[in-house]
């Protein structure tokens, strides 16, 4: 059976990529409509993938926005199953001059694939479709329930999700959830993250005058809406890098003895964050290391921002208008509603005279950490030693999946997070890639994973 | 001869329109290098224009830039001389989806003519060759010597008008240089402007990441260029909106009682002022009313920002780098070189670490102040009340114009600015315009001003 499953994963490797290829070139970027039509037919192409090997209960649902793909392969009422979630949707590809090789034309090089969704998410779900495909093909068998829910709006916020989890809840009904759309602390240290930061997202929009005025005629008489924006933002701030939002860390629990005796084992260093990032020197929240400012402090970033005259030379106007795209990452207990409201009356607060300030909330997202002592995690932990021939770590993950909390809830089990990017894979950014070579030793992990689950739940 | 010009200048209004149309449809954009071409035609049609209405000596000389058209007509070497500046190029459209009707499709609505350079400054060039042709054309006959510069890169900086002024001084001598480039108080208020301000225009450019990042994944672990550039902006005026760069207010002179005494007497009210620009509310440099803010003090405005992710949406990046356009608007004595270096310096000291900071110069240009005591002030002032039947006002431009010192420094001679721009002309903006009744009494006042110099500098 070993050899059979080994044989079998090694034999079709280049197939496999070939595959994650056909699903890469299809732009289902969620965040602009005029992709939908790519969207549904990214629905449709999992679907299908799905079905192809060996999936026999697979449904397309259409919901109010993007549709969800369902999947589940019973093989035993009494074994535990298993509830897989992923999405095929991708973020926007922006600045496009900026990628070396067209964003839905993945490109192998130096054994990477580079492509949009290469890494976030739609390489992450292939994997689980090919380690299922790996079972079933073979006499290995799968030894667990398998049930999936691949969604198309994760880039934008899962706005369709919460209704639909509840609504089939106990069509879903699990013993795990698996998520597979983080990222390991280095090549070859297989990884667990344990936590999860939430997200508050704002638009910060400052009007001035009614329309762009010349700046000699009126330039001192009016306030200037992008320098009274760059008050507010710059206010949001103090010199410690600490946010000066009243209230903002108020629920922000304290980091455990035990988080950091573990972050001190990682191996990690700054001068390789550094070099990864590429930035002139590494600086954040004062009394807080680069490790904890990610993974256990909540921050504030400006996303995007935008006012007046940008273009080649130098045109006098007194703009209008500013705007500025506003995101909070936030940590357990910070409660995202709450902090969109303190953060829209502090900023109001900061608005000058002059101009006409208005905050608009995006979507927000609850922060989440693991219980690691669930036997989910020692299975994972079993399945990657076995194909990355190494323990994995634990650590908390700076990102957002804002969804998390919600399937432990929905289901009262533990969520696992099983995730393959690398450092550095540029999701979000221009260039995004998977690493071929842990994309085959992600398969085999999931592969290996289902044995180790029907051995410690069943 | 008198009814012989009024006649005229009657019966030839719609063709004058007409011919301003002709002039206004060519997009002579200096400050983007793709719009060479229209410069260059712009500038021909110019030539065309003083050859067609008796200027017997016009010729269009190449620069290295955009070409300056220089011309003259000698009638009696006894006789004063002036010299008229202007300047055939304009600004950019953008935004061109606010223009009501399209930026070089001169459009009549209202009494106004609607076009990118309608007032800035092709349809005040356009009048004083419509005053010449009104005085060559009929009995009036031109009792003055005049010789005209109209040049191509004003909007730009005027890179090559001093050396254009200094190699050509003898060719170029007068006895007064006339500009038509400002505005008045209101429709039917004829307005001499006496002062001008100068502008230091920079760009900041702030560096963080090499690229742009994912927001959870580094958000906290490095700087964010954009809240960089927030702080910077923020840090250089203080909350009662002075210029926080030291030494930037040393050379400043104090406002006159008699420049006080002449600002009450103007017919100005806030209210007014407010409605035009649409502002929700008026405020300023502390301690200062609205006509010294724009007049007297020089000021410090974003005139543009731009990072990260400005479109639809919520992308979650932090970016790699972010931009500001930012000008200084100054007054007497204030040095724009000093000034620049001065910005610099400062903005140096504001930035955080962590990120890299470039700060770039663009064109300045020198603050300008009149002496009224010239005989050249007396006769527009008779010129102006013989056509708008009114006294004119005198008060100071907030806008700059930074050859005006180089032309009284090269020429040792008195500049008159006599401007025809209404309040809200929408310069540098979208919408601009000409106001017609306007244009024609302007050509009348120029025409009639060159027996007020006669009389009076004969």
């Amino acid at each position: 059976m070993e050899t059979n499953l080994s044989s079998y994963l090694s034999a079709n490797r280049d197939r496999f990529e070939r595959e994650m290829v056909d699903l890469l070139r299809i732009p289902s970027i969620s965040t602009e409509s005029q992709y939908a039509e790519s969207v549904a037919e990214c629905a449709d192409k999992i679907a299908a993938d799905l079905r192809a090997v060996g999936i026999d209960e697979v449904e397309v649902v259409a919901t109010a926005g993007n549709p969800i793909v369902v999947a589940q392969r019973i093989v035993d009422p009494a074994a535990p199953t298993l509830l897989i979630y992923g999405h095929y949707d991708v973020q926007p590809v922006d600045p496009v001059e900026l990628w070396d090789s067209p964003p839905f034309e993945p490109t192998e090089r130096n054994g990477r694939l580079y492509a949009r969704g290469a890494i976030d998410d739609k390489g992450q779900v292939h994997m689980h479709i090919k380690a299922l495909e790996a079972r079933l093909a073979t006499d290995a068998g799968l030894p667990v329930n398998v049930k999936l829910v691949i969604e198309g709006e994760e880039e934008v916020g899962s706005p369709n999700l919460a209704l639909f989890l509840a609504a089939n809840a106990e069509r879903l009904a699990c013993d795990a959830v698996v998520v597979s759309d983080t990222g390991m602390l280095g090549k070859g240290v297989p990884t667990i993250a344990t936590g999860l930061r939430g997200l508050a997202y704002m638009e910060v929009h400052v009007q001035g005058p009614a329309g762009d005025l010349h700046s000699g005629t009126f330039g001192g008489g009016v306030v200037n809406p992008a320098n009274a924006l760059a008050s507010i933002i710059a206010g949001l701030k103090d010199q410690d890098n600490r946010v000066t939002i009243p209230g903002f860390y108020d629920r922000v629990r304290d980091i455990s003895d035990a988080d950091r005796k573990n972050m001190k084992q990682l191996p990690y260093s700054d001068e390789a964050f550094m070099a990864e990032t590429g930035a002139p020197e590494l600086d954040g929240e004062k009394g807080y290391t680069t490790l904890e400012r990610i993974g256990f402090r909540p921050t504030l970033d400006v996303n995007g921002m935008l006012s007046g005259f940008t273009g080649e030379g130098a045109k006098t106007v007194l703009p209008a208008r500013a705007m500025a795209k506003i995101s909070m990452r936030l940590v357990p207990d910070q409660d995202p509603g709450e902090i969109e409201q303190l953060f829209t009356d502090h900023v109001m607060r900061l608005a000058p005279t002059g101009v006409t300030v208005e905050v608009r909330p995006h979507h927000g997202g609850w922060p989440w950490a693991a219980d690691p002592s669930h036997p989910v995690f020692d299975a994972a932990s079993a399945a990657l030693n076995t194909a990355f021939g190494r323990e994995p770590v634990y650590m908390r993950e700076g990102g957002s999946i804002p969804i998390i909390p919600l399937f432990e809830q929905t289901f009262e089990a533990p969520v696992l997070l099983l995730g393959f990017g690398l450092p550095g894979s540029n999701l979000h950014a221009p260039n995004e890639w998977i690493d071929l070579e842990t994309y085959h030793l992600g398969i085999e992990t999931i592969a290996r994973f289902y044995d180790a689950v029907a051995e410690r739940m069943g």
